[in-house]
This record gives structure tokens, sequence and C-alpha cells, in this order.
């Protein structure tokens, strides 16, 4: 497998059908091809060679799907940049991968620039904006306008594709290498739920440097529909793309249909003029969904079927799915079974399978399990033992095999689709002056589906603020990452090892969202 | 990939549902798990190692299913044996993939005592058969009776898998070897046609030694569908067994069609009572349909919707699909376009991608490609350059990417779905005392799609007669790679490098089947 398979195919097959809609404007495979060519030759000639590592800081755009292609085209690996990350957080992830070339849009020009100063391996930077070309950077319409188009360096199998930056236990991120193979099963994956082909198009609604966006990128080719694209997320830009240009799939964190659904409900003369119907299916995952949610959603996308996924980035990033016809009763609350050509089992600390509904660590084996973390030998052999992906996350599974997560095994927070790991959280809170000790652990939020919240035991005559907080924080992780509440204590409850027991701080909260 | 993952799935999410109907009996996919690991635990006590060859000789049953599924259980290879070869190529086969365990049933019991004489690694039989069991081999019953299920060895990914064997140009058989991944990517090519699933089943009517039904074999165990099993291709056998079992998918070569066809044409009153409603996919290969063929089995098989596989061992087997939709007007003659995952293009003696229309010889590049062939490293590295099968077929490909096979570039007859190769019917023929010189090609037949017709220049005075050439070959080839018919002339046309001219030799005979 690699991935640039599915652009050959429909370059083969229907090179004037349309493969991308972006700002009004339409491109066929054939004019899409020709530039993935052309910058593919571009990069080569600015040193890339095979497995160099190339990285994209951007909102979504045609050109980034550009840059999904042009880059394995070119034979490098692609390091797309998590747009919600601190200054130092994407320093840390271009310094760690060893990124040469950082391509830029203008919403993040004068981050990149800036972070060009310090950045250790960045040799280019390059402009994918329409304004004025910043000084120090080359032009990309101008290396795409004067580069001629090269042959694909057809990196495939298990040769490097990606490297996919994910929150760290540690309070750093760790590089997840997916390759050819990794990103091609993902791929298939999707093929294999029938929902995409020639005639259907797909609405990039979710930041494309996700991984949850990717696998249907690579799907899309290779099943050859087209493209929808809006620069980000926002509940009436959605909407009215949905209306005008009829996409049939749609993928969402569940944050996003309630952010959708709330603003529908605040703007019912927007909202009569909305024409959701060309919907066949909503994809979404990083959380289970509520039965209310679902009822509210199914009112709105009434065309839609629901397809739910598990996963995590290490698992490409899908482990398992419930289908539209397990959207029923105690199944809700599900997150379905394996998919297909992976096997995924609940085992006990010494890796033997438990018993039908005991908890127990989900562990997936198969073609979308990771190489590996990059640079970190240790870690990925603490990850990957025998061939199968230890994920942390604790379930149990019924007599039919579907999976229901109890809880998360490593101390992982999902907050509006995003990783939080309490580890860095926690980092983070402990340079504060007035912190002594400090847990963080998610709680309920109908609104994220899981809230940072934090528990602080203050330094002798502190006084802790929620507001100072947060501003120490967000010099150090992403907004997404700071606590949004907090609580004061006199001590942390701990095991008799020491370690402090969550599942204790958590008593507090219902289990149901408030 | 590994080849018994859908079996795992299968007994983790539905270990009570049907897995097999033969003769009357039905059983469960616990109860078949079950014995599948304890055969395997049998094979492993008998000393099969990692990666050893254990062949099967037999018609169809619920134990060629089972052996399909313990032998990669146990660690081992597949070696299914033809059961139309000769005696002499049967020996070969399992010599030269040095087999040591082969299991034979009631119809090749005779066969294969006689051949265990001979046979050079050969150390156990085993009899998979319901009489009494012959002197000196094992029975299976009691192996799998008497043995405990063992784990699975889980050989995966690049392991090899099975070795097939093929009719060979250089007058013996080459083994093509499969690994489990290459087997995995035809079953995914399966699994997306969306034609299998839990609750539907396939019906097993061609040979299931045939890597053409194996495909489907394990992409039914991946989705979870049911196998209805009959012991050989027999038309009343068969339709009796549609109408009772009622099987959603079947798998014919269109002689099978044919001879279905005019067993129904002439049992005008058994045709009334067989009821094929149940049938919504028939997959046929090894040759295209004719309109006419097609007309009067749409008229017979009215629910179903046609899919033409092309491809061959090397494949394993499939490199491209004409769909349901397809078949219609000029894409009849079509072999449809490549499968899902897979290149195909059409290239030039330098490798170079021909213009749209122009003849050129068929490759494919893709997780389909076999390893290579057992112990032929020369013939593996002519075949396979690049990453790319070279087919030996000629073919133009149209605009929209659909192939159409022009010729037989490497000289095999295709007769009832085998591959006959010229060259071992001249290689028999060169040996009979009347035969000065000689050459074989495939001529057009409404039964066999192509007949296998010889073309002889006899020796100075001796007399050449169709019984005796069959005679004479019968003892070296089997019984299909026999010529239909002859023809005598005074000399072959030959090419100024001394090369037979077959296109000469064509030429008189219609390019429409008679």
């Amino acid at each position: 497998m690699h991935m640039t398979l599915g652009l050959h195919k429909a370059l083969q097959q229907r090179p004037d059908a349309e493969a991308i809609r972006f700002m009004g404007r339409s491109t066929t495979y054939a004019q899409f091809g020709a530039r993935v060519a052309r910058l593919a030759g571009a990069l080569r000639a600015l040193g890339v060679k095979d497995g160099e590592r190339v990285a994209m800081y951007s909102l979504n755009s045609q050109r980034y799907l550009e840059y999904d292609l042009a880059v394995p085209w070119a034979g490098g690996v692609l390091v797309p940049v998590n747009i919600r990350w601190s200054a130092a957080e994407v320093l840390y992830s271009l310094d760690d991968s060893g990124c040469e070339i950082l391509i830029v849009d203008d919403t993040f020009k004068t981050q990149a620039a800036s972070l060009a100063k310090n950045a250790k391996t960045l040799r280019h930077l390059i402009y994918a904006g329409d304004g004025e070309t910043p000084a120090g950077m080359l032009n990309y319409e101008t290396l795409v306008a004067q580069t001629e188009p090269i042959d694909d360096a057809y990196r495939h199998g298990e040769d490097l594709a990606g490297i996919f930056y994910t929150g760290g236990t540690t309070g750093f991120p760790k590089g997840v290498m997916l390759s050819h193979n990794n990103l091609g099963a993902a791929a298939q994956i999707s093929v294999q739920l029938g929902i995409y082909g020639p005639g259907y198009t797909y609405l990039h609604a979710m930041p494309m440097f996700h991984l949850a966006d990717f696998a249907p990128t690579i799907a899309l080719f290779l099943c050859g529909g087209a493209h929808t694209i809006i620069p980000m997320y926002e509940p009436r830009l959605m909407l009215q793309t949905i209306t005008a240009e009829r996409p049939n799939v749609l993928l969402m964190a569940p944050t996003l249909m309630q952010m959708t659904l709330d603003w529908l409900a605040a703007n019912p003369e927007a909202a009569r003029e909305m024409d959701l119907s060309s919907l066949q299916y909503v994809l979404y995952g990083a959380s289970s969904i509520s039965q209310t949610l679902l009822d509210r959603t199914l009112t709105v996308f009434r065309s839609a079927k629901f397809i739910q996924g598990y996963g995590m980035t290490e698992l490409a990033p899908t482990a398992s799915l419930l289908m539209p016809d397990d959207h029923r009763g105690t199944l809700l609350r599900s997150a379905g079974r394996a998919v297909s050509g992976v096997e995924l089992k609940i085992v006990d600390g010494q890796g033997h399978e438990v018993p039908r509904g005991t908890v127990g660590e989900v562990v997936v084996r198969g073609p979308n399990v990771m190489l590996g973390y990059w640079n970190k030998p240790e870690e990925t052999a603490k990850a990957v033992r025998n061939g199968w992906m230890h994920t942390g996350d604790g379930a149990t599974m019924d007599d039919a095999g579907y999976i229901f997560i109890a809880d998360r095994i490593k101390d992982m927070i999902i907050t509006g689709g995003e990783n939080v790991y309490s580890g860095e959280v926690e980092n983070a809170l402990m340079s504060h002056p007035a912190v002594a000790q400090c847990a963080v652990i998610g709680v309920p939020s109908e609104r994220w589906g899981e809230a940072v919240h934090a528990v602080i035991v203050p330094k002798a005559g502190a006084k802790v603020e929620l507001a100072s907080i947060q501003a120490h924080c967000r010099e150090l992780i992403a907004g997404y990452k700071l606590p949004r509440s907090f609580e004061v204590r006199s001590a942390l409850p701990m095991s008799s090892v020491g370690k402090v027991l969550k599942t204790e701080l958590r008593k507090s909260f219902a289990a149901e969202p408030a």
C-alpha cells in the first residue's frame, strides 16, 4: 500500500472528474494531480530526500490536501502541526522530528516566522498564503508554477509515511510513526464502510492536521469521491456549506455536534434556511454519544446514519466502530466492535483475556498498529508488546464482542475530541507558586464530553485563583488543556504505594453529564 | 493480516452462529473453531513446524475448510492439490514443495497411497474419509478427537501462507508462494464488494483447491457469513442445493454457467422445480462472457448481479473486476478495472505505459503480488520486476481505465477455467513417435471458452490420429490439457528468429465462438 495510490487510480480512471471544491473553486483530479507532482518536484529540489520530514501549519485548504499527497509523492514524511498547540509544543514537535521544511498559511505565518528563529533543523519556510510573501519565505505558488512534475517516489509498505504528535504522559508530546501500510489499512477500513465512491462528497469540517480526518481523506481518494473543504469549523459556515455543496459524509467530534445544535437552537430563523438533507453518514468519535444528544442530533440530521469510531493515534486511528444499526438501547454506550482486519481483546495485567463483562485493558493487533514512537524505543516497547498495542483504556466486552469503555487507565481526558494527559497539566500546575500538590481529572461536561478539572493542595498560606492558574498554564500548554474548574483540598487521597487515588476524586462528580 | 483472523473474530462475536452447512449437517463457529484448534494440535504433534508444507488431496468438504484454517493455525503452509492433475504432476508438486504431510479423502485415497510410495519427503498420510482407515494412514477424526486444542501460531504478514501450483510454461508446474498479506489483501477485495456478511451464505461449487474459491473463503470468515459446500460441481446437485439451502453468492467459471444452462434446457421438468431466487451475486472469472451467454444466464439467474474477475494465481488471484453496472454494451468484452488497493497499467517492452487503446502487457503492483515462485528465483525475477507482476497478458486500456484482454502473450490457453500452457502440451506431444514438430494454440469454444488445439508436422511417413495423441498425452498431463482437435501441416510458419508464428496459426479460427 502507498498513500498516493488512490490519486493514481483517479488519474487513470476519471481525470476530468471533480476532486476538490474549496472557496467556490472546483478542481479536477488531473489539475490536482499536476499540482501535486509539481509541488513534489519543488520539495525534492529543496533537498527533500526519502524519509525526510516536512511539516504543515495551516487551517484547512486545498493546499493542505496537496501537501498530504505531495510529501509522500516526493518520498518525504508528513508532520502535520496541531494548530491548537502552544508555541513551545509546536517547536518541540518540529525539533523532535528534525523537520527541515515547514509550509505555513496566512493564519500561522507570524507564529511560524517566530518559531523559525528557534527551531534547530528548519531550513526552509514555504508560504502557502494569498498575500505578500513574508521575508525569508519561499512562495508556494511560485514553486508549483516553476517546477516540472516528477515521478512518484513510491514509498510504500512499512516505509514511514507520517509522524503524528499526540499529548504525552511525561509532559511532552510523543511522535507516533505511521507507515504507508498503517494509513492504507485505516483507509481500507473506511472504504469497507461503503460510504464513499464516485458521486460522493466528503466535507472536511474537522481540522485536517487531525488523524481522524486523514483516514477518510485517503479512503476518499481510493474510492474516487470528491472533497469539500472549509477552512475551519464554525457552525454557520459548516451549515451553509452543507446547504450549498450538498456533501454526503461528515465527520464531527460530539462536541461539534453539540455546538452545531446549540447554534441552530439559538438562530431559529437562519436554521430554517439550512438544508442538511444531503448527509447520508455522520461519523463521530473520540467519545460516546448520549441518548439525549443522539436524539437531538437525529432530529436535525434526519437523513443521516451515524457511525462511531473508537481508537487512538497509535491505531491510525480506528480500533472499533459502532455501526448505524447498533445505535440503540444499551449499545449506545458501547464503542462498537473491532474493525475489519483488526483484532481487539480485553486483557488483565498478565496479558490474558478476561471473562466477558470484566474490566481489563483494551489491546489491539493488526495492520493499523503504529511502527512506534519516534526516537522513543523504550516507550514503544512498553506500548506495543508482542504486536499488541496496549491502549491504556479500560473496558468490558459483551458476549457479542461489543466493547464498553470503562475508564482511562492511563489517565487521559478527552475534551472536545482532543486528548489531554493529566500528567501534562499536573506538570504545568506544579510550577505555579501557590501549588503544593495537585491532581487533574476529567469531569463530565455536556459540551466537551469531559472537562479538565484540577484538585489542588495549596502551599501554606497561598491563595489559589482560577484566572491565575489558567494564565500560568497558558504559557506552557495548549488552551484546550487548561483546567476549566478547580477545587481545594488539604490533602490528596493516596494508595498504600503513594499513588493518588483519582477514583476517589472522581466520586463527587455524577456519572451523567450535568 | 493473518488468515485465521476472521475465524477468531467469529469466535469472539458470534460463536453460536452457523458457520458451515455440508451433507445436511450444520456446524457453528464454536464447533468449527474447536475442531480447527484440535486438528492444528494434531499437525503440530506430527511435527509440523513453522513454515512446513501440508497438502490436501480431496473433493470439497467441511474437512477441506478445517484444513484451510488449521494449517495456518498450526504455523504450516497450505499446498492444495489440483485434483484434475495426472499422478506425475501431483507427485511433482508434492516433491517440489517438500511436503511432509498429505491429507486425503475417500475419492483420492488410492491415488494417494500409490503416490506415497514414490514421494520423496512425505512422512504421514491422514485419511479424512468416512470408511475404514487404509493401512499406513492416520485417521483424521481420531486425531481431532484425541488432541488438545492449541493456540494459534499467528503466522502473519509476509510469512508464507500457501504454495499454489499453476501450469508451467517449461513443462512442469510452478509453485506460487502467497503470503498471509497476499491472501488477506485478496480477501479484503472481496470484503469491499459488500456481498458478504452475517446472514449471507456462499456456495462452494468450484473446487476448493482452486485459488478462485479460496479468496471468497477467507473473505467470508472476515465478514461472518456461512459456507454451504457441495463435494463437486454437478448441475443437478448444484441447482438442488441452491433451491434447498438458498445461498446468496455463487462463484462459477463461465464453463460451469454454460453446463448449468445446458442441463436446465435438457431437463425442463426438473428445471421447473429449481428455485434460484436466493442468489444475489454470481461471480465468474477466468474468461469474459459473451452477450449470448450473459443473456441466457440472466434469464435463469434473474435475481443475481454479475461480477467478473480477471487475474492469475500470482495475483492471489484478482487484478481487475467488471462490476454489475458495467455488464452492458462494449464493456461486456472488458475485464473491468483495477481492484481497490492495486495498481494496473499497460506497458511496452521497456516498461513504459502505452497510450490508451494501444496493446501492451498488463502489469500489476500491490499487496496481492506473490512472494515469488517456490525455489525458482530466476523465474520470479523475470515475472516480478520492480514490484510489478508481468502477467504476460496483452491488453488495451480505455480512457476510463477499463482493460480489454487482447492476447495471451505468454501463450496460455484458458479452457473451462483452467490454465493450460501451450509449452506443456507441446512437450508431451513431442515425445509421441509420429510427431516431428508441433504447436499448440487455444481455439474459440462455446463450451470451454477456449479449447486446446494442436498443429502437427508428422514425421516422414508417420500417421497421426487424435485417439493415439490423446492416449499418449494422458500419461503425462492432466485430462483437461489434452488436445481436443488437431490439424496436420507440412511445416510451421516461423518468424525470422525461428519462433513459431502462432498468430498465423490462429488466423483460420473465427474470433467468435462457433
